[in-house]
Parts: C-alpha cells; structure tokens; sequence
C-alpha cells in the first residue's frame, strides 16, 4: 500500500487555525492524535492538572533504538490583535510566507517532523520506536507540560534513546545553528526593609532604597564569568526595582527588585543563590536594613557534549541545506532542560526570527526543508 | 485705660477650632483680624489666587524700627480621623495639654506672638512699628503664602527691620534651640530610558535599570560634605525608584527615580543641579540609556549670621526660660527662606515633637511661656 506523503505546509496550516493559546487545547493535539493513530502510532493523551498533552509512538515500546520528537503546539496571545496584517489563527498564505501566531514557534516544527514521522513509518518501517512527545504547555508555567509527559513515560517503562527538540534555533538561514544545551536561569527577588521617616532626618530613618542600590551594584558590577568552551558568558539582567513613593520628602520603608540570571556550567541554582544571599547580608550588615531574598529557578545550565546525537543531526542539516551547523547553547530556555535528564537531547529548527511578535510568520518553503532534515535524521539513525 | 492681658491659651484654642486646613482660611486669619484691628493694628488681607493671607502693623508705615513676626495658620490634614484620641478641632484640654491639629504648628506660636504685640502697643506703645504677616498657606504649596504677603510689602514700601519666624524649633524643652539659618533642599527627578528586551538576548537591549542603579550609587556613595561653621553635613536620599514591570524575562525599557538632597552653605541649586546632570551625562555615555534630570528647588541654604538679631532672640529665651538656645540650621525648610531675602530673620519657637502627627498637642503651660519670650523680644528690642 502506497501513500501520499504528508503535506507539512498543509498540516502547519490546519494547526495554526486550531487557537490553542496556552492552557488551550484548541484541537491542534487531537489533530496530530487522529493522524498518528491513523499511521500506526499508539497514542495517549497525557493530562495533568487540565494541561493536554500527547504521547505518541511508533514500534516496540521499551525498544533500545527509540527515537524521540519533543515540541509544542501551544502559541503565546496575539497580542496587539489590531496590529496583526493578517487573521493571527489564519494560516494565509501570502508572499511566500505562511502567517499567523505558532507558525514559527512551533507549529511548522511539529508538523514538519510529525510529517517526517509518518511518512518514515510508511514507507521504510524501522527496527526500533519513533516518540513523538508533544506538550500543550511550553509557553505557560510548564509544570505540567513536558514534565508531565515525562513523568508519565517513566512510571510506564516508556523511553528514547535521544531525543530531538524541534523548537526554531537558527538565527538567519535554515541550518545555520543547533543547539546542544542550554544556560540555566533563575530569578531572584529581593525585598529591602527600612525604617520610613522624614528626609529632613535621616539620622531617624534607614533607607532601603539605598540598601537595595548598594546591592545591585555590586551584583551588578562585573560580569559573572567570560564564558566556557561550550556557553557564552553568564548574563545578569534587573527586571524591576520599585517603591511607589510619591512623597519627595519621605525616605520609602520598603524597596524591591527583581532580577533573572542566564548562566552556563561555572554556575548552578544553588551557587547563585548562594551568591545572592551573600552579597544581600553583606548590605543589610553594613546598612541595618532587612534585605530577604527569594530565588526560583527555571533550569540548571545543562550540555549533551558533541558526539554521536550532535553528528547525526549535524550531518542531516548538512546533507538538506548545504550549511554546517554552528553548535550552540545560547538563548533562552527550552524543554530540553526537562528531557536532558532522561536521554541525549539536541535541538533543532526554523529561523525563529518573529516568534512570539506580531505577524509572525514562516517562509512557506522552509516548512518542507525541515521536514527533509527530521526524515534525514530518522533514515540516518536507523540506518 | 487698661487692659486685661490676652490670654494665649485661649486665643490657641479658638483658633485650633479654625478647621484651617491648606488652603481653607477656616475662620483663624478673621478671627485675628478681628482682634488686632480692636487693638490698634491696621489690616490687610493678602489673598493671592485664593490663598489667604493677614498682614497687620501697629505704628508707622516705613520705620525704621519695624520687629515682624511671621507664621501660619494653616494645618495639614488630620490623617486618619479615628486614630485621634479627640476630636482633632476640639482644642480639648486635658492631662495639661491642649490637644488639636495645629496646637503645636503653629496656632499656638500664632497666638504667642499676636497676644505678646497687642499687649505690649497697649501697655508700653513703642517708638516702632510691629509687624505680623500671617499666611494661611505654608504646609501647602507657599507660592502664594509667604511669598505673597512680602511681594505685597515690598510694593506697598512696608518693610521690616527684623523678623521671627514662630515655628516650632525646640527639640526636648521650650528654649533649647533657635534657628538662625537652615539648609535648602532640592528634589532631583531622573527618567532612564533604554531599549526593551528579552533577558536572555541583554546584547540587543540596554537596560535602564542598570544605569540607574550605578547612577544612584555614585550620588549616593560619598557624603556630600563634612558640614561648615552653621550646618550640619548635607544629605540626600532617594525617595523613590520604579519601573513596574512584572515580567521577570524581560529587560524594562525605562526607570524613574527621585531623590531629595537637603544641603547647606557649600551648595546652591544650581550646583546641585549641575552635579547631578553631569553625574547622569557620564552614566549615560557609558551605558547608551538616555537619562533625563529634572530638578525642584524649594529653597536655598541661608544662614543670619550669629549678631544682634540671634543675641536679642537667645537673650529673650535665656531671661524667660533659663536655658541657653542652641544656634541651629538643622531640620526642614520654613518659610524663614523667604523673608530671609527682606531682612535678618531668626526662628524661635515651642517643642515640635507631635506636629503634623495624630493627637498633636502642646502643653498647656508651654504656651504663656513662649508668649512672654516674644514680648521680652519686643521689649528688648525698643528699649
Ligand atoms: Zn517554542
Ligand atoms: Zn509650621
């Protein structure tokens, strides 16, 4: 029996129609659940806590070649809905773009390898499984998202041997980066207590503001690092500092401030709260001014170091568009942080140049390119 | 014909019932009015785009020996009603004290003075001319305070020899401290603005906060002096610093924050501002964020440089109080800041300690005492 292939532009079209704005559904997983079923896949709708999420899978389970997909078909809000030159749940067709919210982030990616997968199984069935682990939770809290899928993959003897992350990760030309890990973040949130008073007399009051500019700098003052082999330097960023004190003669009671921290391998979540809360005791000892510091972290800086995963995907990207992928770990934080504690995971995608922005949009011709890529990894994996 | 002595405790108390909050005039500049003008005094009211003004001489217009005394009867707000013990324009007597808004600052230094001058031109009329200049408008904005009453003098060719401002001056006890300058203040107003960002790409944003912080830590890091002769070291405190923004995953776009410097004889204005400016100038060629500086000056720095007028005044307090006042330039601005460009002028006055605070009240016995300080003053001052 022969099939006609997957037409990915089609199937990135029909997703990005489904308004699945994160926590919703929006049809998009039951669209990607009836095709996978219909090509063999065994499916389970993975939810938790009312977050859809789908497991799909092709072959024996517990099979020790098994290849794993990872994305979203959850999109950010439109934003600006006014500002949009085309129905953001469209899918128009126009320019040689495919428009709309997702058609970057990541709608073209899952359809692109859910495309690859089906057709892969179809034509040249393997020895070995094809996962496909799509979340409906990546722009959302992500508590229930990937975890979930993972979780529920552990408790059930389900796994892959390596795992691709098809979220956009080229900067300019299709091809141009992968990534092979990612840098941690984490936020720290600082509360300073003073004592209010009038600023006439300062000597009655202790300012909090200044506490709490003391300690920024300092947190601020010099780079964290300049970088390892694999990561960029470590970044630090304050996000807000606020009082709310519309009296000019007032010294505040209270200041706070918000900061989030990219960092590589010389750091963890525990070293850098454990900086914070250093520098934060050292300020409040000099100043007399309470300084409480909460942290939350959203990853550990993670790296699946070069080697057998980063060639095959490297060499597939090679084989499609002609250029050698740069091996990266920069930018923000992905699922990846969630799937490398249970198998190798690389990443790799579309230019992702306006996902999450207005008129985001993809050049249509991408969509089937991607899909080279993916069905290359696979031919070349189970090969 | 004699003359019962005014009794100043009464004479505060029917003006604490004077609900005189700025800018309502509430009766109390009427009400002084009324008495002044049946002992002799010529009146005028002063009233400048609606702000309620008293001016009132006994004696002759131009002399050369003309003693002013300046004050206001207006209050701030009673704060939170429910928290008074009494009814905040009760002038209820108890435990010794008088109790009401505006009992300490300065109703209380208001009858002081006015009782002191009308019993004094009744019993012993002076080769002179006494002068008071009662504004209804000194808690709140001034512009048509003070400022009006001098304007309104200068045009009309009065003028005073000397002047005592009646604020309250005194730290602990009734004599302790008298002001005989006090240090200006100035509010500087700073707007950062960079480039909105992600916080995991800082290379494509500049964040404003990050210059603000290390714009504040250079205005704040070094005392601004050791202080001089007259004054204490000037200080300033930043008031406030926001930016408002609740993502913790992107870097804001601007960042406001206001600081207050109270500064004494080795600063004016103008070099604050100039310090300031160039200070933001510097951060802002380092860092690319545009920071604008806007500055309010409430008042300059001045200093009646120890003499006649201080002796005279300090002479006064020791005579009826026992105690030698301290020569201070120390608290907040008074509207001794304007009369200080018409003549030598001084402040002396009650113990502070409860004014613009709930249940605000004065001694009662403080009161004929601070009366007969004044009319030593007038005394010493035309013999
Ligand atoms: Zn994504
Ligand atoms: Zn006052």
């Amino acid at each position: 029996m022969s099939h006609e292939p997957v037409d990915p532009v089609a199937l990135t079209a029909a997703l990005v129609r489904c308004a699945s704005v994160t926590p919703e559904e929006g049809g998009a997983l039951q669209l990607l659940e009836q095709m996978l079923t219909d090509a063999g896949f065994t499916c389970t709708r993975v939810d938790r806590n009312g977050t859809p999420n789908l497991f799909a899978r092709w072959g024996a389970k517990g099979h020790a070649r098994s290849f794993g997909f990872n994305g979203h078909t959850d999109v950010v809000p439109v934003g600006d809905a006014a500002a949009w030159t085309v129905d953001p749940f469209g899918a128009e067709i126009r320019d040689g773009m495919l428009w709309g919210r997702g058609a970057t982030d990541m709608k073209s990616g899952v359809a692109a390898f859910a495309a690859a997968a089906v057709d892969f199984v179809r034509d040249t069935p393997p020895d070995g499984a094809i996962i496909l682990a799509i979340t409906g939770d990546e722009e959302g809290p992500a508590r229930d998202g990937t975890v979930a899928l993972l979780d529920w993959m552990a408790a059930e003897g389900e796994a892959m041997s390596a795992c691709l992350v098809g979220e956009p990760t080229c900067p300019e030309d299709l091809g141009d980066m992968m990534k092979i890990g990612r840098r941690g973040s984490i936020s720290g949130f600082f509360t300073a207590t003073g004592v209010q008073g009038h600023v006439a007399y300062p000597h009655r009051a202790r300012n909090p503001a200044h506490a709490m500019v003391s300690l920024l700098h300092r947190l601020t003052a010099a780079p964290l690092d300049e970088g390892t082999d694999h990561f960029d330097p470590s970044t630090l960023q304050v996000t807000t500092i606020d009082i709310g004190n519309p009296a000019t003669n007032v010294v505040p009671a209270s200041c706070q401030a918000v900061m989030n921290v990219r960092f590589n391998d010389l750091h963890s979540g525990a070293s850098l709260t454990a900086w914070m809360e250093t520098a934060a005791a050292e300020i409040a000892a000099d100043t007399g001014v309470e300084i409480a510091v909460e942290t939350r972290l959203s990853g550990e800086a993670f790296l699946t170091p070069p080697g057998a995963l980063s060639d095959l995907v490297a060499g597939a990207v090679r084989a499609v568009t002609g250029r050698a992928p740069v091996l990266s770990t920069s930018g923000g934080t992905s699922d990846a942080r969630f799937v490398k504690d249970h198998c190798p995971v690389v990443e790799f995608g579309l230019v992702g140049k306006s996902m999450h922005q207005v008129d985001e949009r993809v050049p249509v011709d991408q969509i089937p390119a991607l899909k080279s890529v993916y069905a290359r990894i696979l031919k070349d994996y189970f090969s």
